[in-house]
């Protein structure tokens, strides 16, 4: 059973309504009136991060890429559980913790602790939704304008120096999730690839994404191919239509066009590169 | 840094109120006249179950520890995330997810998965509050009877046979504690073995517990003191004012005292053995 049939398996299961059929990165949960926004992504070692990374940088990453998922929603972070490992050098690992839920100002709610090597982290974040309809990645429709809010390649180029504060301390985009959140069609956040998640997000919304290479921003010093097609910005992707003008800083690097021969187009032509890091 | 120095640490962070210093096994979150209950546990290959172990047994136990914890509040489940890896025979672990979410008629509502061995698997149960007053570990009064809702030790001779479904297939008392939970001081699940958990609920709540061991329900064939310091059994342990008659069944196993010279004594004595399950 590879990783797609398993979530096809799971897709059988009794969901939750808010669980979206399992296609998007949350789920949603109606509570006396207020809308939450659920996340859980776990990290282990060797998979998602070195043997030997600080676990500073190990809390920092755990808890970025779970509020980037609400950042994606506009949601407004509530609190954060998490499934913590004794590791060797603990007392870094909730040095990273408070760097980040400082910064962010996201509370600690709860979780657990066990003791297991290679270690696994686990993480949920809470979010209140701060929208009527919270953007989901299949809302594009054909005419939309795509658009990134930053540069692509800086996490790329950070992992490869091996000191690179991007790579290893991704900024969720928390308060450009909330200005965009009302006027998007779709939005999720880039940290498979742009490539590839905007081939997703074309997917899940019937559309072709069409994007055209010279629009989209490149981290200084990266090679725009290949940072167009690795992960770890954490930047926001987002179809809007036609006349919006962004309330933040961001790109418009391409167009949703109808269901035409590929979900995705990069310089009108259908890419044969691997289009981003799939299954870690 | 050992567990306790690395919880002491976590609460030296930015935690939610409802994160209750993270003295109980659940956290609160008021939103919009509604309280949820939160809790996330984490199981591990090689720490929580037998390497080799049926997916299906550890989906089971994954989400059977989960909504213990909300039992132990008297919570309605309202859904779980969960943190899965791609084992083998994953098909078994969404089998045992199916068997258990249909049994106690919870909603999946999201998740990851990720592959790694060893396994570490996650999950987030949420829950609503049934009662203004969540019960808590460490409500427990002086005069208080001590109650336990069924016989200690089937998990363990489950485990010892290998072939129990007590020890293979916990079964939550998510009735039994929605029908306490409007009525006791405090109460928790008993996971760790029953004479921990009561010096637990004792030492939080400022109290001595006073166990008689002839009046804790055993499971037949179970060695008594053997059954009352082994854990896996999800039975709920409360407190109760002297003159409360529980809904449900329940045996009086001792009572609440003033602080002494332990927080526990079994017939009168400091106990001089180990209590439980410690740090798994």
């Amino acid at each position: 059973m590879n990783e797609a049939q398993f979530i096809a398996a799971l897709r059988t299961l009794p969901l939750h309504p808010g669980a979206e059929g399992l296609r998007d990165d949350t789920a949603t949960l109606a509570v006396g009136g207020e809308t939450l926004v659920l996340t859980h992504d776990a990290i282990a070692e060797g998979v998602h991060y070195r043997p030997g990374t600080d676990p500073f940088d190990i809390a920092w990453k755990l808890v970025a890429v779970n509020l980037s998922d609400l950042a994606a929603k506009g949601a407004e972070p509530l609190g954060v559980l998490i499934g913590a490992v004794l590791v060797e050098k603990a007392e870094r690992f909730v040095e990273g913790l408070r760097a980040i839920l400082t910064e962010y100002d996201v509370p600690l709610l709860g979780g657990d602790t066990i003791s297991v090597s290679p270690a696994t982290f686990g993480c949920t974040a809470i979010g209140r939704a701060t929208t009527a309809q919270v953007p989901r990645r299949d809302g594009a429709r054909p005419g939309d304008a795509l658009w990134v809010t930053g540069p692509l390649g800086a996490a790329m180029l950070g992992f490869e120096s091996g000191h690179g504060t991007a790579y290893l301390h991704p900024r969720p985009r928390l308060n450009d999730g909330r200005a965009l959140a009302p006027h998007v069609s779709a939005m999720m956040d880039v940290s498979d690839g742009l490539l590839l998640d905007a081939r997703r997000m074309a997917e899940a919304s019937g559309c072709t994404a069409d994007i055209t290479l010279a629009r989209v921003p490149i981290a200084a010093g990266a090679e725009p191919l290949r940072a167009v097609t690795w992960g770890d910005d954490y930047e926001l992707l987002f179809a809007a239509p036609p006349g919006f003008v962004p309330p933040v800083p961001a790109a418009r690097i391409g167009e949703m066009a109808g269901p035409g021969k590929a979900p995705l187009l990069l310089d009108g032509q259908v890419p044969e590169i691997a289009l981003g890091y799939q299954h870690r």
